[in-house]
């Protein structure tokens, strides 16, 4: 895994993102700098070495799939209206809206001429694969977005929306790696399943570590999706399951903003302990985490090719933040 | 030309843009249905139809490159805060700004799947052609934003930036035609210089109508431009040619907003004609029609096969509107 990770951090600092105009290139070379856990182009060559392929041959479509998600992160903080991403001012607060849209527009366009730069006999599959992701991927930012206005969200409308808004693009990234390789249809359907449910896994996880993460270890404060009214697994999972008054009481604290934030914070994980929900959600992710196993198990290739997405499976389940 | 409008005209009205989420896609829907020149889509087909090719193989093709037309539509008239497009409220006034954003990029990612609904050959090809388009459709935006925050813009620079926004999507649709027929590299060149000198002209024709347009005879504001201060030909070039007191007075006129803009539009125009400006652009405008005519002659292909492009051009060369 470590090896892999490297390979694509000297990827990126080999790539040269400035062009002319400054005014477009500069917000898209900073955005890139910033850093994160290049988890999808470490995807994308991991079920490209699974199956022999070359590290060369993917290197273009490692940097197009991360660049790709960080066009989708820098107009989802102008869209949110967050100020910070990865500790530093989003690129909207940075410089303004206007840059936000066009440098976004342009690391899309960016992204797809990172995926054609290398010739490959499955080219169109490739590209349909991304495209199909990319649309996917907007689609679930529409759902999210629709989600804050409605009043109800069931579970199963939940997990679609991240599905298409997380899920679905780690699912890309390891599809897209392996038919470069040449894999045969079954596994590259079996990566693609194992991104799904690793996806809804780490998903399910962000929104536990939210309210239940250890603040003192990483200086994070626990809560925010509570004092933001956010709409995530536990609140939509606690409705569910709590007696009427007590809904009646969630719902109530979900649609107010009080100036001691830390009492209602208080008062809602009060409630989950109640209702057990930490157990309900520590259950929904193991379960995705089985059933990723189960496609990783599945593929029909040598056990040690394995070896770096089992890695990360681990890494990811012991995840503290 | 009319049969080939016709065609472009029931490929949209045959094809289904609405899907789910209907908030994401019922204001692409919107764009799509507010018709337009359909300009892009004609040239794809008219230079397809020049070297033998088959409608049916371009159908997808032609529809991708006017849906991302109006992908960048939204997005600059977001960027700009224009209000009305095609007459109709733009759609983040209809909808909101959110909205105008993730339809718009949902619009750049449909477009793609339009251009890979169909195998070619070439397509790595065509892509990469399309794809180089959409990068410098971004980059001349972001010249125009530029220029509006400057107060000198050489008049190559306005050229430069127009080619960029306007003229290289024409070209690139041409090109693109072409290629799907298979023309020799010689001839989509011509093609594409023939694509960009129209382009050229055309927008120095919009920067001209703007001030010497027939207002009674189509019932639009002349001077607009003027109003908005916005930096076109007309104005750079008269920069230019000024004498150092008329230049102060221009510069002057072109900062401030005046309560009664019809006074400051008399002026300038009057400014205008002492310094012959309607007479330059007719022939800078003059100029490009001669260059895109003959790289269209010195395309090697039956002459009856040019007709639509030469009767689009002198549809072009009399437009007064």
């Amino acid at each position: 895994m470590k090896e892999i990770l490297e390979k694509v951090n000297e990827f990126f600092a080999s790539e040269q993102f400035i062009h002319t105009p400054e005014e477009l290139y500069a917000p898209i070379e900073y955005t890139l700098r910033l850093g994160g856990k290049r988890i999808r182009p470490f995807l994308l060559l991991a079920a490209n070495q699974m199956f022999g392929g070359t590290t060369e041959q993917v290197r273009d479509a490692a940097i197009g799939i991360e660049v790709f998600h960080n066009f989708t992160l820098l107009h989802d903080d102008l869209m949110d209206k967050s100020p910070i991403r990865r500790g530093q001012p989003t690129v909207y607060r940075k410089w303004d809206e206007n840059t936000a849209i066009l440098s976004g527009d342009t690391m899309f366009a960016l992204a797809w001429r990172y995926f054609l730069a290398q010739p490959h006999p499955r080219l169109r599959e490739i590209l349909s694969c991304f495209n199909q992701t990319a649309i996917e991927v907007c689609e679930g930012q529409q759902y999210d977005m629709n989600f804050e206005k409605q009043s109800q969200v069931p579970l199963d409308d939940y997990m679609m929306m991240i599905r298409l808004k997380t899920a679905v693009l780690l699912a890309g990234a390891l599809k897209i790696g392996a038919l470069y390789a040449n894999a045969p249809q079954a596994d590259t359907d079996h990566l693609y399943q194992f991104g799904i449910h690793l996806g809804l896994a780490f998903q399910l996880q962000d929104d536990l570590l939210d309210s239940f993460g250890n603040t003192a270890e990483f200086g994070k404060q626990t809560g925010q999706d509570i004092r933001d009214n956010k709409k995530t697994y536990l609140i939509l999972q606690a409705l569910q399951l709590a007696p009427d008054n007590c809904r009646q009481e969630l719902t109530h604290l979900f649609s107010s903003t009080p100036a001691d934030s830390d009492e209602k914070v208080a008062r809602v994980l009060q409630i989950y302990n109640t209702l057990g929900i930490r157990q309900e959600v520590e259950k929904a992710i193991s379960l995705q985490f089985d059933q990723a196993l189960l496609h990783l198990n599945a593929i029909k290739t040598e056990e040690k090719n394995k070896a770096p997405l089992r890695e990360l499976m681990e890494s990811l389940s012991d995840r503290k933040k």
